[in-house]
Order: structure tokens, then sequence, then C-alpha cells
């Protein structure tokens, strides 16, 4: 833990941050309560004005039929894939061996449901058609999560999801949207959400990460779908007596962010290109396409986080709170851009960007080890 | 919908409530936040300050090691199951046929879970030794619900309880609690709560029913068996990024509320022998172990309806909301006694149950039937 929450101290001491919309602390859900009248009722085991209203707009908003509101994506996410198997009759899906089933859920999705799991493409590359063509025989649905996450969030191209959606079509293989970054990859696009989601059979969006709410999901679809995944919400204890705590967040933050998004994806471009003007720096992707990016170094752990100690300290602006290693000879951060980089006087961010390319030079220069 | 609707309409709109905590709206959720600092961070998956501190106390007043907060208690439960069938290899557990697992979950536990479910008792009493002693072989875990509310909220003895819970200690079969009601029971058997859940090995407990949270659980055991609640929390989508949304008010509520059960308990009493000196009405239990109990008219709902309209309308006193039919000539509600009994004056209480006992005899006099 050492330097690493010495990293984090700084972190949150500092008076601007590069990333993220803020400190996830309780005046989030507070400024979003402030404006609502104390005597709204309470949703109820999923039905009631405040959580069917939510669902209508999202549904249409993503150019479905239906939507529901979900505590997670997690939980959304498995009974998506299950309802899909159970239509076909087959307990399989495919999806990249990044997914977030296939790596945060504890395998969730094997020990819940005994689904089985064919991983597309490979990890170092989004799925691409030929991988979806040339995938083994019974696969019930596949998941493709927009933008994939675990590399630094990449895409394919729009004509390669039109193509897959295509292909699934006719032989009959549901599509699923991971979208819980989808709001974050419109701009690079140019599509509406429901111009994405019209590819897909069903879809799931976050409400907390570009949204920037407290938690939950919407999973969206056909009614048929939908009244099929309420009956799994219920299974699964997600059908809260009161779910209204992330639902008001969530239409609030909606609302407040979702025309955000190209400003967002502009300054991923931007501060990629900063750090990419850097000794021993490059990001994944080079150029980002949605608010998201990975900052890679091509040193050690021990070698750069004195280096960004530094230049937090000095600056007065956060640029991460911690560094994932990924061997001896690199390391890496995830960066979302959000409400936080607007705030920090350019000046102040050229400087800060300077001091960190100097202090790279200065203390690595003859230690560079590149391919 | 019709009638039902109306009644909820005028209870509503009556200016007391003779049972509940009151009108479950967003102000409920505000005024746990208002002591708070707002820079208090969220609980992330798990961790946190908010979380753990409240895992601890909760742990601590049911006298477990260790304690997990849950978004429902039916996730909640289902895992406790799951762990304990694990433990023995075999996925068979024994309880109540009106379980809230055999009856709301929509058998989220059968299809999750696989696990073969045997009924002790009928739906007619509460489970004791001979159930538990005669059930069939290989079940790996009773669950007790305590108070048994389909069925008014009935107890058994302490004196059975812990006769059972030697019984399965003895043959290595677990006993969980469904604790939903925990709180409301402990002065019907004087015992704390960590007296009753030394005869378990796992408990459930809600934040929203006696308590009057917004949603949430905890479940407490030992260690390993927390540690693997946790693991499957993760799979069912359930260890969402920020719960402090339910877990602030839980632990405020709590604390306002938890030594309050007593008054809730000895109201119980009496609005239960208020009813039943009305005419051609029952509670079950006739007197209440609990804060709750169920009332039931010797008469069809169609003929109740219009009495509990006009009392509720001219006394100013909201009963209840709606009825449930049972059949052609019965017909009851639920009642949890909670804070807003003791806001109406005891001169309106009185002239309320006149009017409901003067209506019964007036209008349903000649059409009693009793068995």
């Amino acid at each position: 833990m050492g330097e690493a929450s010495q990293l984090q101290k700084v972190y949150n001491q500092s008076k601007y941050k590069l990333a993220n919309h803020g400190v996830r602390d309780i005046e989030v859900l507070r400024k979003a309560f402030e404006s609502r009248d104390g005597g709204l009722v309470s949703d109820l085991y999923g039905t009631g004005q405040i959580i069917e209203d939510f669902q209508s707009k999202m549904a249409s908003y993503l150019g479905k039929e239906d939507a529901v509101f979900f505590p997670s994506g997690t939980m959304a996410q498995q009974i998506a894939l299950r309802i899909w198997c159970d239509e076909k009759g087959n307990k399989k899906v495919a999806y990249h061996p990044l997914s977030h089933l296939e790596i945060h859920e504890e395998d969730g999705l094997k020990e819940l449901h005994h689904i089985e799991t064919v991983l597309l493409a490979d990890r170092k590359r989004v799925i691409d058609l030929n991988d979806v063509m040339n995938m083994e025989d019974g696969v019930s649905a596949v998941l493709l999560e927009l933008p994939q996450r675990e590399i630094g969030g990449q895409l394919p191209s729009f004509e390669t999801l039109r193509d897959i959606s295509e292909y699934c079509r006719v032989n009959k293989t549901r599509l699923h949207l991971d979208g819980a970054r989808l709001l974050e990859v419109l701009p690079y696009y140019g599509k509406t959400a429901a111009e994405v989601c019209a590819l897909f059979d069903s879809v799931y969006v976050s409400l907390y990460k570009g949204v920037g709410g407290i938690a939950g999901a919407i999973l969206a679809g056909d009614q048929d779908f939908i009244k099929q995944s309420k009956v799994w919400k219920r299974r699964y204890g997600g059908d809260l007596i009161s779910l209204y705590p992330y639902i008001i967040p969530a239409d609030y933050y909606f609302d407040m962010r979702a025309h955000r998004m190209e400003q967002y994806f502009k300054e991923a471009k931007e501060v990629a290109e900063r750090f990419n003007a850097c000794y021993g720096i490059s990001t994944l992707p080079a150029v980002p396409v949605s608010n998201m990016f990975h900052v890679h170094f091509h040193f050690s752990k021990e070698q750069v986080e004195p280096i960004l100690l530094e230049v937090e300290q000095q600056s007065g602006i956060g640029l991460t709170s911690h560094l994932k290693e990924i061997n001896d000879q690199s390391c890496y951060f995830e960066v979302h851009m959000g409400d936080m980089y607007s705030e920090i006087p350019e000046e102040l961010v050229i400087k800060a960007f300077d001091l960190l390319n100097q202090r790279m030079k200065r203390d690595l220069n003859n230690e560079a080890v590149y391919e």
C-alpha cells in the first residue's frame, strides 16, 4: 500500500483533477434530490411514477420498445444473456476475453446459469466480423462491449458493427450491447443512441460512468424481453422495494451530462496528445474514440510513481490516484474525462505536462527500454 | 382496481394512519442525510468507512463474527442457503410453505441454484420441533422465519427455537434465520437480538420493515460464511459501487427505532384488542407477538370495503389502503404498528372503532356466517 496510498493522498489533496466528475461523496446524492418535492412518493417493487417515467425516457432515448431499471449492470447483463440462451435452448454465449462478465463478476454467469462462454478476438484487439463468422456453432448470443474498456476503450468501426449485426440477424444469433459507456462513444460514431442500439437486440447502459449517477443500469429491448427480465430481476433480489435513491440521481445527471459527451471526447483527444508528447509515455488508443483511454509508461511502477507524485504536488493537478503494474518494465493508469478538466486553467495544464515530460526525461532517459 | 383504489385514495387522504411509519416519500431519504457531512465519501464495491462501520455495528448487535450489507433480503437469503448446501454437498433446504422464498421470489432459489425445497408444517401454523425431527433426510439447512409473516406474524416459543437449534446442531443441519422482522419479536421473547441469533448459524435482518429504512438487508454469520457470501454478492450483481443511499438511512432509522419495538408491540396488542371487540372481525394471531397482525373479516371484500371507506372518511383515520380477498365470505388486511399510531388522539381511536363496530353490526348483522 505504501507508495500507492501516498499517490492516492496527494491526488486527493490536489486542487484540480485531470479526469472524472469529482469526488464520489454524499453531496452527489443530495444535489440530485435538492430540487425534488419532498412528498414525491417512492417507487414500489418496480412500479410507480419515478421508475416508470425514467424507464420510458430511457427506452425512448435508446430507441427500444421498453426498458427496466436494474441496481447493477452485472445483474442486467447476466439476465439478458440467460433470456437469449433460453430462447434458443442452448446455453452458450460469445464475448471478448476481457469482458466484464469474464473477469469482474466472480463467474456469476457460469455459477448461476451454467452458461458456457466462447471467447472472441484476443486480449489486444476488439471483436471483428471474422471472429463472429468463425465462432463455433450453437452460440445463442454475442455480446459486444462499446468501447472495450480493458484495452483503453477501443471500438470497431460502425460498418463492422453493422456487418456483425446483419450476420447475427441472418444466423439467428442474438446481439447484446454492453453499453456501459454507450453515451461516451456516440460522438465518435456521429450517431444517436437509437441508431447504435438499432443494431442490437438488447442493450445495457450504465448510469454512473459518463453519466455520473450513484449506481444503477438500464436494460432495454422489446416488450417480451423486458417482461422476462423483470421476472429474473425479482429472482435475483434486484426488484427492490425502492430504487429511487439511484433513479433520481441517474435522471438528474443524465439530463446534465448526456449532451456533454462531445466535450469529454474532444478533451480526451487533447489530453491524450499531451501524454503522447511526453518522453516514455503513450496512450491506448493513440487517439481516443470516447472520453476514455489508458496512459502507458514504458518503465516500472517503482520508477514512475515518484515522478507522478512530484508532478501532482508541484502542479496541483491530480493526474491519477494509482498506477497499475503490467510487468517490470511497464505500468499504466486509466483516464475517463469528465467535468473536472474544464475547471483547470489551461496554462496550468501546459505547465504540468511540461514538468511531467522533463521529469520523465531527466530520471529515466538512460533506462528507456523500447521494443 | 375501482373500489380498491378508492380505498387507497381515502386512506392516503386520511389525517391519521393507524399503522406504519408514514408515507414512503423521498423526505425519508433526505431526513437521514440531513445531519451528515456532505464530504463523506461513498463506499466503493463493499469497502470504505460507511459500509464497514455499519456492518461491524450490526454484527455486534446480532452477536455474530461478521456481517455484510445486501441490497435485498431475497439476494441475501438465497445466498445463505446456497452456501450451506455447498458445505454439505446436498442441494436441499427446508422451510415453511409460506416462506418468502417459496411465494414471493419467482422461484429464484430453484431457478438460480437448483436447490430442492422441503416444506415443513402447514400453511396454518408455524414450524415445530416435530416437523424438523420428521423431515426427510439430506436437508442441508432449515430456514425459520420469525415471525411467520403470511400467517399474521406467529412465533414458536423460545423453548421450541432452542430445541430446534439443538436438534439441528446435533444432526449437522444448518439453521438460518429469516429475521426480516427480528427486532419486532424481541420484546415478546424478552431476549436480545444476540440471544436469539445465537441459536442460528446465519441470520438475515431487513432494514426497511420495523426499522423503516429505504431498502437493504444485513446477512450475518461467521467469518468464513460472510467471506463466501461476498463472492456470491458479486456474482448476483449486488456488490454495487455505492450502497450508501441505503446504508445511511438504515443506520439512521435503526438508531431511531430499534428501542421503540416494545412500544409497537404494546400498541399492536392494544389495537388488536380493539379490532377483536368489533362485530365480525378477528385478528390473527388473537394476541399479537410482535408489532404485526392480520385483521380478518368474516364477510366478503365487497361487503367490507364500503364500511371501511365510511369509517376512514368519518374518523379521519386510515385503517388500511387495501383489502385482500380470501374467498366469498372473508377478506383481510395486514397491520404493522409503527410511528403513526401514537400521533392519533386516543378519543379519535375510540370513536373510530366504535363506528367500525356499529357499521359492521348495522350492515352485516343478518348475513354473518360463522363456522
